[in-house]
């Protein structure tokens, strides 16, 4: 049993953080939740988000039965167990994450009313709920799920090792699981977030003439809801596939018998990721601000303190326990390609790319698209010669493995960026609560200010979920060549040439098709609102109040009922590639997906953040400010970068991941299935 | 010598062509010009087009020549003789084309007084003068520069195969002559058409509210150069890259050791495309009309009878000539793919899919974008899937010298397909020249009749440019990988991965840069035209005439000017990327480049066409017609799509080619530089 004991110290280390999400959870709920407006206002996005989740969890359940069932009587029983469970721990990450959120807040709000620096002190550590559960609940259920296979494998096999690499081939099953979720809640919560978004300004704002977050717009809750939903559970469950893909597939590649079967690499997955939570715990601590400083330097200095602390541990890892410092090089690879992602998606979003799209609002809105467009074009450059060189330098260093190694490197540090990430949406909400509650400029302002800096590290958070998707799948990719004994993979073959060509266009119509169901999505809450302003009386003018949850419920049902077919799709496409094509097509079908998938998901983030923040550029007064021809072109960007920034882009991620982790777990049926299917002609 | 006799049949068939475009143009030039008035504007539109090519010549010789020397001391000399005879074919034919065509636009309008039909008996002629320019001259070049080189090789070789594969080699030096001329025409010409465009109509109608094609616009001259330069000249010299780019990667894989030299094979491309000279000529015949029928059938008739012609003397040459069926099959799937690239093309850009972005129209600019923007991506599937079939088909027909005779299968037709698509020019000309010259609502009503029929055919001829130029790189790449003797690319290599991914990202700059271009080049006219109308006296007031030829000068100098970056990088990408990373990263490279680039361009094309037409479709009267708002939004599409459609996504197509063609080119070059980088590490 001795060389068991990375997996219980990987255990321990989930169950430290469990404990350690439970302390902050008690801590912010112990603060002041304000006024009884406040705590009404809050309940009523707590609800409407709950809400979300119930109804989502029901289609995934329905969805999970079916996927067990193929899988335990045409794969693998274990496998189909493994799925339930990881479907299960994403599941209960998100719950965890959101609950906390969307109670954090009021008390955000309340807090701002004293001062600003007390008011991070409740939404950070709102946000940092959800990035602990994420890493704790995630590597927690893999050891758990990868420990009982391997004791049950152990009666079956003659060694231990053996059992080991067959409780391995397992495992892919929870890393589907988790893929399984992250879809629901990206491209569902994707299509929700800005299907209200637009619903509650389209009746709102354009055509009743009310401000933003208005209490009287029935969609407003609705549209706060979708701030959580969007960001808080989507990207949890987003960056929760990327963590557990990465993992899995290290531990896939170590355990192949090409070049050799390495049971201490697969241990050494767990070991640095357990060592990651560590990190990022410790990072949370460097998060803190007084009344003067500048509190994004205070978010940077934890992301900074936790990518440091993860490098020393790593090396120690990977140094004196593996013994090998090639393999830190792959994991400092994929760090700082990370890194690389994350700030040139900032850069790109703000100062002079911005200004140029402001500027280009002067000649109206055709230009602010063209020059838009153009920007995102551009920042998918740098992040992908990132990518593209991590990859050289892991796999020059750790062969394929590195490749695994360095997505991991990159992941470790998941619970500091999903903490900032999260942060974004509570402080959102808190601005909208103080707006609708009447709590006074001076509070307003300070919420306000916590938004704007959520704003800058929602672009780095999107850049560092999509590049570690691209990774992730890169190195499921190369899991799954190990899975399938493909060794080579001939690009000059016609069937790998058409199988790279067909997967490059699949990101193309997946973004096609969530970019129109937002728009059908949203019509539909148009509709609701138009009919609760015309059928409620004194409405408008205050007296009455507007059935929040009617709005919350249709667009909950129509945001899942949208995301039925490019989900199938995204499951079907790689099986009916593999088994008419063959094991090789579907290779090149998965890297033709990555190499239109990843820019597309780049151009779409940043020319989205770029217009978001034109926008408001101009509205701080330049070009005229609000109001101006400027101003109203620089809004039709940021209504075009509305659905690419935050649906279609982030689906991406999704997709990349999932068609990947398909074709990992599916490999001996789609094996069995091209053979029958070839001995028919 | 008995063997060299195809040689000889492909410079007789040549020459026939020249022949035919000699009658051709003997017969329009033969016609009524029409009034003084006419032929002043129609002079006007001419020089300013021989004053764009030019001065466009003038910078392709200063490159030319830089190149030549490169080629000439460090890859071969006769290679590099051949290169400048490539360079000026596809001059040769672009000035033929040209000058007859801006020289059938004022006899168009002139015929199209006295009836319809009479007006397409100039307008169709006057294109199939440039169609059967390109493919007739580029195969008599192409063919006289193999004579030459195999009679002087033939001194210097053993035997006459070994001379013919030497001059195989060297002839892809013609190949690169023609890219290089495709790139000046295609990516200057395209953001000349578009900065004139553009300039026109932001003075003259945004500005002065003056109609379109107003005489008193300074840059109207400008903008009807411009439909010639990109739409005449930019086609026809990207058509002629792609056909000579398919027969010389055709010819260089039969030649290839591997599986086995096949000198037979190396004259079939040439026989096959000789058919298609004889097949597109005959085509052009079926072009006839009378004052009832639709001139659409007329052109669709002339296409059908080249390709079934073609098709036959392909299953006569494939199989009698050469014996074996199975290349048949490898033509005719590259036909077949051509012909459904340019029919998904013509679905997306007309009906339902142009009527639901009109409907978008409705809720303003944003959501016109979003929808033109999903139909573009959803509209990239079934072209790629065609291309992967065909790719398929030729492969397992006629192994990789398949995916070569696919391209030639699509290509032989260039003549008609060329023919069709420069009829549109002429006939937008043609209605240019009826309103600028006051001839009445009755001609300026058959003219624009005309000119709609164009709008559809350029979508057509657009998709089958794209689909062309895929196929083209594809058999590129191919020889690339003959010659660089690659048998396999190994997807599962980091350098490939890396290279893959790096090439999949220089569509997505090379697009931003060009739509950039375009508007900095446009606001350079802006300036010039509202100069012109403050410094002219009487201008406004019809008295005084605008200084036209400045305005083209300027536009004609930025575009060029503009295209230099995107130009030069379009040649040291892949070069650097050669030495640095090596043979097999650049293979990656060049796969890369065809998975984003060929969607991308796609993708622009059709949302740039289905917007252009939901804009024409609010003007028949639709939702509020002209002026309403509906309208003002959809104006925004369309002006989105200009540089998308125009520019963008046009330039595609020689970038793709031309990377590869590079590569094959200097595939020695690159192989000594890294060996020599890598022995100094």
């Amino acid at each position: 049993m001795t060389n068991l004991y990375p997996i219980f110290i990987s255990m321990g280390i989930g169950v430290l953080g469990i404990i350690f999400v439970w302390i902050l959870a008690k801590r912010i709920l112990s603060k002041d939740p304000g006024t009884e407006k406040m705590i009404q206002i809050s309940n009523a996005v707590h609800e409407g988000a709950m809400a979300f989740l119930f109804r989502e969890y029901k289609s995934i359940a329905i969805v999970v039965v079916i996927v067990f069932v193929i899988l335990f009587f045409f794969v693998d029983k274990k496998t189909a167990f493994a799925f339930v469970f990881g479907a299960l721990c994403s599941v209960s990450a998100g719950y965890i994450g959101m609950s906390i959120a969307t109670r954090s807040n009021c008390r955000t709000a309340q807090a701002a009313s004293r001062s600003y620096n007390e008011a991070i002190g409740v939404a950070f550590p709102g946000g940092a709920v959800m990035g602990t559960s994420v890493v704790s609940i995630g590597l927690l259920g893999l050891s758990l799920a990868f420990l009982t296979i391997i004791l049950i494998e152990k009666r079956l096999q003659p060694d231990q090792t053996t059992a080991i690499v067959e409780a391995v081939r397992m495992i892919a099953g929870f890393s589907m699981g988790a893929s399984l979720v992250a879809l629901f809640g990206r491209v569902g919560g994707g299509i929700y977030t800005k299907a209200a978004d637009v619903g509650a300004d389209l009746v709102g704002k354009v055509e009743k003439g009310i401000p933003e977050d208005d209490p009287r717009n029935p969609a407003v809750i609705a549209d706060n809801v979708g701030d959580n939903v969007g960001d808080v559970a989507g990207m949890g469950a987003d960056l929760f596939e990327s963590y557990i893909g990465a993992i899995v597939s290290g531990m896939v590649i170590a355990a192949a018998p090409n070049p050799r079967i390495d049971i201490k690499g697969v241990m050494l997955c767990l070991l640095i990721s357990a060592w990651g939570i560590v990190s990022s715990t410790i990072g949370i601590f460097f998060v803190r601000t007084d009344e003067k400083s500048d509190p994004q330097k205070a978010l940077n200095k934890g992301m900074t303190a936790s990518a440091v602390l993860l490098a020393i541990g790593a090396f120690v890892l990977t140094v004196s326990w593996y013994g090998n410092i090639q393999f830190f090089w792959a994991v400092l690879s994929g760090l700082i390609a990370g890194m690389i992602v994350g700030y040139v998606a900032q850069y790109y979003t703000s100062g002079k790319a911005v200004a140029t799209i402001a500027n280009s609002s002067k000649t109206g809105p055709a230009t602010v698209i063209i020059q838009g467009t153009a920007i995102g074009m551009k920042s998918t450059a740098l992040p992908i010669i990132g990518i593209a060189i991590a990859t050289i330098v892991s796999y020059k260093t750790a062969g394929i493995f590195g490749v695994a190694l360095s997505a991991i490197g990159m992941l470790s540090i998941t619970g500091m960026t999903v903490a900032v990430d999260a942060y974004g949406p509570i402080a959102d909400n808190a601005a909208g609560i103080a707006e609708m509650a009447g709590m006074g400029p001076e509070v307003r302002k300070r919420a306000e200010k916590l938004d704007a800096i959520g704003n800058t590290t929602a672009a780095i958070g999107k850049g560092f979920a999509i590049g570690s998707a691209a990774l992730t799948a890169l190195a499921l990719f190369v899991a799954y060549g190990q899975s399938a004994r493909l060794d080579i993979l001939n690009a000059m073959d016609s069937r790998v040439v058409a199988g790279l060509f067909i997967g490059g266009i699949v990101p193309f119509l997946f973004c096609a098709m969530a970019m129109q169901a937002v728009g059908r999505a949203a019509f539909s809450i148009v509709e609701e609102v138009r009919r609760q302003f015309r059928e409620i009386k004194g409405l408008m003018e205050g007296k009455a109040m507007p059935d929040s949850s009617k709005c919350v419920d249709i667009t909950t049902k129509n945001a899942l009922k949208e995301m039925m077919l490019p989900g199938i799709m995204s499951v079907l496409f790689p099986l009916a590639i593999g088994i008419i094509l063959g094991i090789e097509a579907l290779g090149g079908f998965l890297v033709g997906s990555l190499i239109t998938g990843v820019p597309l998901a780049v151009m779409l983030a940043n020319s989205g953040g770029a217009w978001d923040n034109a926008k408001k550029y101009i509205e701080e007064g330049n070009l005229g400010g609000k109001g101006s021809d400027a101003h109203k072109a620089s809004v039709v960007g940021d209504t075009v970068g509305d659905p690419y920034k935050d649906t279609a882009g982030p689906s991406l991620n999704i997709l990349l991941k999932l068609m990947a982790v398909v074709s990992l777990v599916f490999v001996p049926l789609i094996l069995r299935l091209h053979g029958l299917l070839m001995s028919l002609f």
